[in-house]
C-alpha cells in the first residue's frame, strides 16, 4: 500500500502513521518528496488488513492499494485462455459460439419451434428462462420446473446443451440437474452466497456483469466461483446503466479486450439485454466478434410482440437467421470458425 | 398505453397496430396530430399485457406506458404516512430516531463498547453487521450466528431494537429470531427471492436502494415486501453510483422529499456508506434531517482504524455523540423530536 | 403533446388543464383510461410553447412530447446516407477512411515523422491539436497558430486533408483557413456559440460527443450546425462518462446503429479518447469498422512516452501500421474499401 | 509520481523505466514489495512532465499522481475561508444570500414583477438569463442585450446586484459591463476560454458545475479563474447527471462539506436546475442550508406554466416567498444570519 501524508504536519503526527502500519503487520518505507511525504508499506495486501482506514486520521491525504486484489481469474494465474467444456461443446477455443432462444420458455410449443429454428440457423447451445427475475411482482414469473423440463426436452430433440438463470439458493441443485450451464443474472451478481450456491454444483457458470459493476468487482465476483472450486467460468456482458435513455442499457464492448487481458475466462456477449431494442442487435454481434467475443447469447421468440417478457429485445426468427448469415464474414475476420 | 407510430406509414401498417393492440385486450383510440398519429390504447396495464412489444414493428415510433407500476407502497393506495413498529419505538412518527453501531459485528467488547456509548449519545436503535457481502472472496465475512447472539445480548443490556443484513434466503428465518429489523443491503435490493424471504418473516424490512436502482425500480421492490403482505417496509438511500470518485458513492438526498410523494413508507438515510468517509457524515447528517428523513443510519467504531470492515466510513465513538448534538437544532427546525 | 391527469381530481381541476391547453394554442383531446384520463394535445410542438410547465400543476401526473426535436440532422429530412467532401474525399461514401496524426503538436519533426508514417500506413486525413483544451490551467495548451502553420505544411508535403480542433468562437477564421475540418471538442459539445461561429465558417465539422450527452441532445447540438447553412456534418463518439474507472471512458458503439438510424450524416469513431489506452485500441477500431462506423480518428505518436499531452492513448508508429492491417479484413467484410 | 511494475519482468525491463523515469526529470527510489515492485519518482508533478504515458510499456501496471493538480483554490493556498464582494453583500460570511429571478428575462413587466416580489420575500441578488444555452436551436435564446438592460433597471428599482450568465467570449465585456455577478453555466464550465474571458473581466465569477464532473475537474476549472487573477470566485451545484429519470439531474449536496474542505471558495447551491422540478425546491433548499452553503440560486416566475423556458422548475412568487420563511429555522440553526 501507498500511504500518502498530508503537508506541512508534525513529527508526532507522521510517526503515528509509522506506527500503526508497523502494528498492521507492514513494512513501512519513507519518501520525502517536493511536497509530501510518502510511505510505502510493505507486506501483502490479500493477507493482511487494509490501510485504507489510514484515511480517517486528518494527517492522512491517500492510501493507494498496489496489488490487485483477484487472484485466481487473473492473467497471472493462468496465462493461457481457459475454456469450459458443455456436452460436446468447448468455449473458449478457436470455434465461436452462439447461444440462443426465448427470454422465457412460455410453452412447449414457443420453446420447442424456436429451438429447432436456431438450430437450424446455426445455434450451438439453446438459452430459455424458467426463473425469471422481475422488476415488478406483477409480471410473469417464469414456469419454474415445468420450463426447466421443457428445456431438457428440447435439448433430447435437438441436441443442443441448454443455459438457464439461477435465481435462488434454494433451486441451486433442481436447475443444475436440468441445465449444462448455470446463468447468473445481472441483479444477482453480486448476491455471493448465491454465487457459492451455484459455484458448488460444479456446473459450468455464466456470470452477467451487474448494472454497475466495475470490471474490478465483477471479475472479484468471479473470484467467488473459482475460490469455491468450481473452474468453469465466462463472463457475460449485458450493457451497464448510464444517463443514456435511447438504449435500456450501454453495451460496453470495451470488455472484451480488458477481460481478454485482465484474465483467463472466456468472455460472451449479451447484445439483446444489452441494447434492448431488437433493432441494434445485428450491428452488436459484429461489433462484438470482430473485438474477439468467445460466444453471444441472443434472445430470440417466433413471435416477439406477444412475448411474456421482454418483447422489445427479441428478435424473430428470420431475423436470427439473417443475423448468423450476416455475422459469418467478422467470424472468419475474427480467424474464428 | 401511448402508441405512437411513425410519420407517413400505410393504412395497412396502421390498421395491423389496431388489431394487434385490440388482441392484447386494449381499446384502441386514435388521435390524428400534426406529424403523427397517436393512439390511446385503454385497459389496466398492471393486468394487461404491455404494448411495448410493439416497438419492434418498423411502423411504431415509440410506446409510453401511463399508469404507474407500483400500487401498495404508492401515495394513492394510503394517503397518510405510514409507520413502522419496531419494539418500543416507531419509524415515520413525529420521533427522529438514530440507528448507530458498527459497521461488523467484531467482538462482544467491541460490540457492547459502541453499543453503551451510542445509547448514550442518544441512539435509539442499534445496527450491526453478522453477514457481511463483500466484494472480494478474501475480505472478512462476519462472525455469522454468534454475532447475532451478540446482538441480541447488547439489546439486552441497552434496550434499544436491532438491526442486522439479512443475505441469504437459507438465513430468513434465523436472523428474524434474533433481530428486530431485517436489513437488505444495496447489492440484493432485486434479488426478489430474498426479499420474498423476508417479507415472509413478518419483521420490519429496511430496504438499501440498489447501487444504480431508478426511484421507480425501488419502489417496485418495495412492492415485493407490500404484496407479501408484509406492511413493515422502511426505504434506506445509502448513495448512488455515478462518475465522482470523490466519494464511494453519491448519496441521493433528492430521495427524502421524492419518496415522502410518492410513497406513505418512512425513509431512512445512511450517511455513512452513502458517503464512504467520515469526515463528511455530520454534515451529511443535518442535511438528511433538515430534508424531512425519519431516522439514520449511522456506522460507529470504537476504533475506526483497526475496523475489520469498511474503517473510512466508520466514525469514532466521540465524533458520533458530538454529531448527535450538531444534528439537535436541525431536528428541532424541522419540527421532529 | 400527451398530458396525464393525477387521479381523482375534481371537474375544475380539469377544465382548467384544458383552457390553459387551448390558451397554448394546443387542440385538447380528452381520452378517459382504467385510472386516470389522458389528453392528447394536437399542435406543432416545434412553434408551440411546450406543456412541461403544467407538470408544476398539482393535478397533473405527466408530460409526453411525442415528436422529435431534431429536424434537419434526421433520417425524415433526409433518407438517403449524406458525405462530407473533404478536398479529395468523400466520408460518408464506400470508402472507409482512417484519419490519423498527434494528439497535439509540438514539433515540425514530430509532425512530419508521424504524418508521413500514417500516410505511409494507409490513413488519408491527418490530425493534430493546435489548440488545446486543458483541464488543468498548467498544462499545455497548444502552440496555437504555429501548429496550425505545422499542420499546414504537412498537408503540402503528404496530400492529406487536415482536421484540428476548434477552442474558440474567436478562432474560427484563422482556424478555418488552415484546416479542412474543424473539430468541436467534447467541452464545447454543447458550447452553441462556437457551434454556430464553426457552422458559419462554412468548412465541414466534425463534432464529439459530449461526456454525457444523450444522444437526442447530440443530434440537437448537430441541428445547430444545420441549421446555420452548413450541410457538412460528422458526428464522432469518444467515450462517455460512466462509472467505470479501468478506462478513462466508456466508448460507446452503439451509437454507430442509432445515429445511422435517426440521421443521415456520417459517423466517425475515436477509440483513443475512448478509452483512454493505447492497449485497447485496435480492438476498437475492428468493432468500430465491424458497426458500420465510416471513418476513425486516432492518435498515433512517434514516441507515446514523451508526448507533450495524452500519451497513454496514442499510439506508435509501429503500433498504427500493423493496426491498419489487422481491420483491413473487417473492413472487406463490412463491404467497404 | 508512484510508478507500479508488473510481476516477473526482466532486469532490462525494470532498468528502462528507471532510465525514463531520469530522463523526464524526476529522482527514483526503489521499493521491493511481495509481489511487485513499486516506484516513487520524486519531483514536482507541476513542473515535470507526467509519468502516466509509462502505461503504454508492456512493464508498467499503473502510474499514480500524488500531489493535487489544483493549487489558488486550495485549501492549502488559503486557509480561512474567502468571501466575495458584490457591491454592498458579501458571499461567503456569516450572512446567508438567496438570489432569486426568472430563468429567463422575458418582458419589463415579468422581470419587475418578480423582482420586486424576491425582494419583499427576502431574496439579495436577483438573477436573470439574458442569453439562454438552449438545447435546441429552435428554442427561446434570450433577449440579448436587451434582458441586460432591463436587468439593470431592475437593479436600479430594487438596489440588488445581479447575476447572470455570460455564454460567448465575444460579449464578456458588455455582460460585465451591465452585470455584478457572471455566470458561467453547467454547458460550459469546460469552455476554458470562456473562463478566461471571464476571469479578465475582474468580475465576480459563479462557476456552475458542469454535468458530469468530477470535483477535482470542477475544482481545475476555477483554477483557470484565480490564475488569470481574479480571486472573486463562487462554485455553484446544480445537479449532476445520472442514470435516475425521476429528476432531470441529481443535485449532489455532499460537494457542500467537500468544496469547503478542499478550497477557500464560497458554495452556491442551485435547486432549481439541480432537481428540474418545483415541487422538490424547498425541500432541497433546507438540505443545502443545513450542511453548510453560502447562498441559494432559485427560479422564481410570476406565472410558471407560461414562462419562455424551463417551467417546470420555476417557483412561483407564493411559494417563493412560503420557502423563505421555511428556510429560517435551518439558517440560524446552521448558525447563519
Amino acid at each position: 500500500m501507498i500511504v500518502v501524508l498530508k503537508p506541512n504536519i508534525s513529527k508526532e503526527q507522521e510517526s503515528s502513521v509509522l506506527s500503526e502500519i508497523e502494528k498492521l503487520g507492514y513494512k513501512p518505507h519513507v519518501m520525502r518528496g517536493v511536497e509530501r511525504t510518502v510511505i510505502g508499506a510493505i507486506g501483502d495486501e490479500r493477507t493482511h488488513k487494509t490501510l485504507e482506514s489510514l484515511l480517517t486520521w486528518k494527517q492522512v491525504e491517500s492510501v493507494m492499494p498496489i496489488q490487485k486484489r483477484y487472484k485466481l481469474v487473473s492473467r497471472e494465474a493462468h496465462t493461457k485462455d481457459s475454456y469450459v467444456k458443455v456436452r460436446q461443446h468447448f468455449i473458449g477455443n478457436k470455434k465461436f459460439h452462439v447461444m440462443a432462444g426465448p427470454c422465457s420458455v412460455e410453452s412447449e410449443s414457443q420453446l420447442m419451434k424456436t429451438a429447432e429454428a436456431v438450430s437450424k440457423a446455426g445455434a450451438t447451445i439453446l438459452r430459455g428462462g424458467a426463473f425469471k427475475p422481475r422488476t415488478s411482482p406483477y409480471e410473469f414469473q417464469g414456469l419454474g420446473e415445468k420450463g426447466l423440463k421443457l428445456l431438457a426436452k428440447a435439448r433430447e430433440e435437438t441436441g443442443m446443451p441448454i443455459i438457464t438463470e439461477l435465481l435462488s439458493e434454494n433451486h441451486a441443485d433442481m436447475v443444475a440437474e436440468y441445465s449444462d450451464i448455470l446463468q447468473i443474472g445481472a441483479r444477482n451478481a453480486q448476491n455471493f452466497q448465491l454465487l457459492i450456491a451455484a459455484a458448488k454444483t460444479g456446473k459450468p457458470i455464466l456470470l452477467k456483469r451487474g448494472m454497475s459493476m466495475r470490471i474490478e468487482e465483477w471479475l472479484l465476483a468471479g473470484e467467488y466461483v473459482l475460490s469455491n472450486n468450481n473452474p468453469n467460468l465466462m463472463f457475460c456482458e449485458r450493457g451497464i446503466r448510464t444517463f443514456e435513455t435511447y438504449t435500456r442499457n450501454t453495451l460496453d464492448l470495451s470488455v472484451i479486450p480488458i477481460i481478454k487481458q485482465e484474465s483467463h475466462c472466456p468472455v460472451v456477449i449479451d447484445p439483446s439485454q444489452g441494447s434492448g431494442r431488437s433493432d441494434l442487435v445485428t450491428a452488436m454481434c459484429k461489433g462484438a466478434v470482430a473485438m474477439g467475443a468467445d460466444a453471444l447469447l441472443i434472445e430470440v421468440h417466433p413471435n416477439p410482440i406477444e412475448a411474456w417478457s421482454d418483447g422489445t429485445q427479441q428478435v424473430s426468427l428470420d431475423t436470427f437467421s439473417r443475423l448468423v448469415e450476416e455475422i459469418r464474414p467478422f467470424v472468419e475476420a475474427a480467424g474464428r470458425e
